[in-house]
C-alpha cells in the first residue's frame, strides 16, 4: 500500500516539520539513528509520493502528526508470561482499552508525571508492539488482515498501576491515559520489510539495565488475529494504532515492585524497527491552581 | 464562547450538509423537530458565525461531523441508583472508560447489531448526557470547567453486556464499541440556554413505554466536577466527548433482565435537548466473509 519504506516524521535543520522516508545507513536498522530523510509529499493515508528531495533530520517526532491519529487501541494481557506475572487468567478473547490521542508522543519526549499520579504508586512501563492501520478495515479474516497495516512501530503503554488496577473502578483507560503516556515510533516500518510482525524480539531497558526482553511470537493472539477480531461490527480507519501488549518484566510483576522514578530513563525496542528513549520528569505543581 | 444557541448539523432539502442553529417553533423544546435552521459557517469550535441564511431540514444527522470529533470518554456507575442495580459499590473516582469514533451516529441512525453481538445475550440501552468539549482544558479547577463546554447533548451508550462484563477480561470497551453503538443528539444546547447540566430530566423509552427516568441532578459526580477531574494531566481538547453516565433502569438491571431485540426502537430523551430515536437492526451475516 505504501510507497515508503521507513516513515517518520522530524524537524529538519531547515527548521520545517516533514514526513519522510528515512535513510539509514548501512548496517544500521535503528530508525532512531536516521540523519538524512527522503521528504514525503502528499497524504501518508491516501496520495503521496517520495520525492528525491533529501533533508537532514534534527530531531524525530511523533511518526504520526495529530491530526492522522485515529483511535488508540491497546490490549491487555497479551503475552502468556505477562498474564502469569499479573496473576490473571490467559484471556479466552483480546482484552481491549483504549489511550487517548494526547497519550501519543515522540520517540524522544519526556513522559510527563502529573500530580495525580505522583500522590499515588505505581508508575510502570510496557514495551509494545504498535501496528497502524493503513485503510479501512471491517470484518476482515484473519488470512488477509495484515493487508491493512501501514506499517510497524515500538511503543511504551506507559501505566500508573494504582489508577488503572486499584482506584479507577477497575477500568485500566485513566491510569493509561495521561499526557504523552504512549511515545511511540522512531518510524513506522512497512510491511515490505515486515512481512511477520510476530517474530521480532522486543525489550526495555531502564536506566540502561534490560527489564524486559521477549519475542513477538509469544502473544497470545498475534497482529493479524488481533485485527481481525477488533474489525468484527466496528471499523477500524486508517490512522488507528493497536498497541498489541507487553510481555514479562514489568515493575509490577517484580519483587519488590519496581516502579519509575523522576529522572529515569527508558529505553523500548523492537527489532528491525528501532528504539525510543524517554525520560520520566515528574511535573511540578501547576502554579495556576 | 459560541455563537449559536441549539447546533445541529443536517441534511438540507437542497441536499447538501450543514451544520446550522436550529429555528425552533414557538413553545416546542426538543431539537428533533427542528424543521428550519440558520446556515452556520466556519469552524465550529473556532472562528465561526451563524448566518441569515435559512435552510429547511430534510433530515438531522449526528452533530458533529467525524473529523470533528476528539476522544469519546464515558463514565461508569456514575448514578447511585443504576450503580446499586448493578450490585456495584458506589465509586469514589469517576470510572473512565472510551468508544471509538466510529461508534458515534446521529439522532435517527439505526443501531446495528453485527454477528459478534448476537451470538451472546445481553443488548441493552443507556440514555446519558453527553458533553462536548469547546476549547482545550488542562487541570482545570471545578468552579471553571463549565466553561470548556461547547454544548450538552443526549446519547445512548448502547452496550452488550455479556461482551463488556463476562468476554472482555474485565474491560468494558469492546462491549460498548461496535460501529452505531453512541448515536447522539438531536442538536448541541448552548451553555448560555442550560447554565445547570444536573439539573435535567432525562428518559428512555423502549417501543413507546417508559424504562429510564430521572434527574442529571443524580449523578455522583456533576458535569463540571467530572471535567475538573478529567483534565487533571490529561489535554481535553475541542471535539472531546463526554457520555456522563446513565440512571437506573437498565435492562440489565431488571428481573428478568429486558434485552434488546431486532427492531426495536429506543428513544432516549434529555430536557431542554430533546430526544434521539433509533431503531435495533440486526446484521444479516455479510457475504464476502
Amino acid at each position: 500500500m505504501a510507497t515508503f519504506t521507513r516513515l517518520i516524521r522530524f524537524l529538519a535543520k531547515d527548521g520545517q516539520v516533514y514526513y519522510g522516508d528515512a535513510l539509514l545507513p548501512s548496517g544500521v536498522s535503528d530508525i532512531a539513528k536516521t540523519t538524512k530523510a527522503k521528504i514525503i509529499q502528499g497524504d501518508i493515508f491516501g496520495q503521496h509520493r517520495v520525492t528525491d528531495k533529501v533533508a537532514d533530520v534534527r530531531m524525530l517526532l511523533s511518526p504520526l502528526a495529530r491530526k492522522d491519529i485515529g483511535t488508540v487501541r491497546c490490549l491487555g494481557l497479551n503475552y502468556e508470561q505477562h498474564a502469569k506475572e499479573s496473576n490473571m487468567p490467559i484471556p479466552k478473547y483480546p482484552i481491549l482499552f483504549y489511550k487517548p490521542i494526547t497519550s501519543i508522543a515522540g520517540p524522544t519526549d519526556d513522559i510527563p508525571v502529573p500530580k495525580i499520579a505522583q500522590e499515588f504508586e505505581g508508575l510502570d512501563y510496557e514495551c509494545e508492539l504498535v501496528a497502524i492501520i493503513g485503510k479501512e478495515a471491517s470484518n476482515v479474516p484473519e488470512s488477509k488482515a495484515l493487508d491493512y497495516v501501514l506499517g510497524y512501530a515500538v511503543g511504551n503503554d506507559v501505566s500508573h498501576r494504582d489508577w488503572q488496577i486499584k482506584l479507577g473502578g477497575g477500568q485500566w483507560s485513566l491510569g493509561k491515559g495521561f499526557d504523552g503516556w504512549a511515545p511511540f515510533g522512531p518510524g513506522i516500518v512497512s510491511p515490505k520489510v515486515i512481512a511477520d510482525p510476530n517474530a521480532l524480539n522486543i525489550s526495555t531497558k531502564l536506566n540502561g539495565k534490560t527489564v524486559q526482553a521477549s519475542s513477538t511470537k509469544d502473544m497470545i493472539f498475534g497482529v493479524a488475529k488481533t485485527i481481525a477480531f477488533l474489525s468484527q461490527g466496528t471499523t477500524l480507519l486508517p490512522g488507528d494504532m493497536i498497541f498489541t501488549g507487553t510481555p514479562q518484566g514489568v515493575g509490577m510483576g517484580r519483587k519488590p515492585a519496581l516502579w519509575l522514578k523522576d529522572g529515569d530513563e527508558v529505553e523500548v525496542a523492537l527489532e528491525g524497527v528501532g528504539s525510543c528513549v524517554n525520560r520520566v520528569v515528574f511535573e511540578k505543581p501547576a502554579s495556576k491552581l
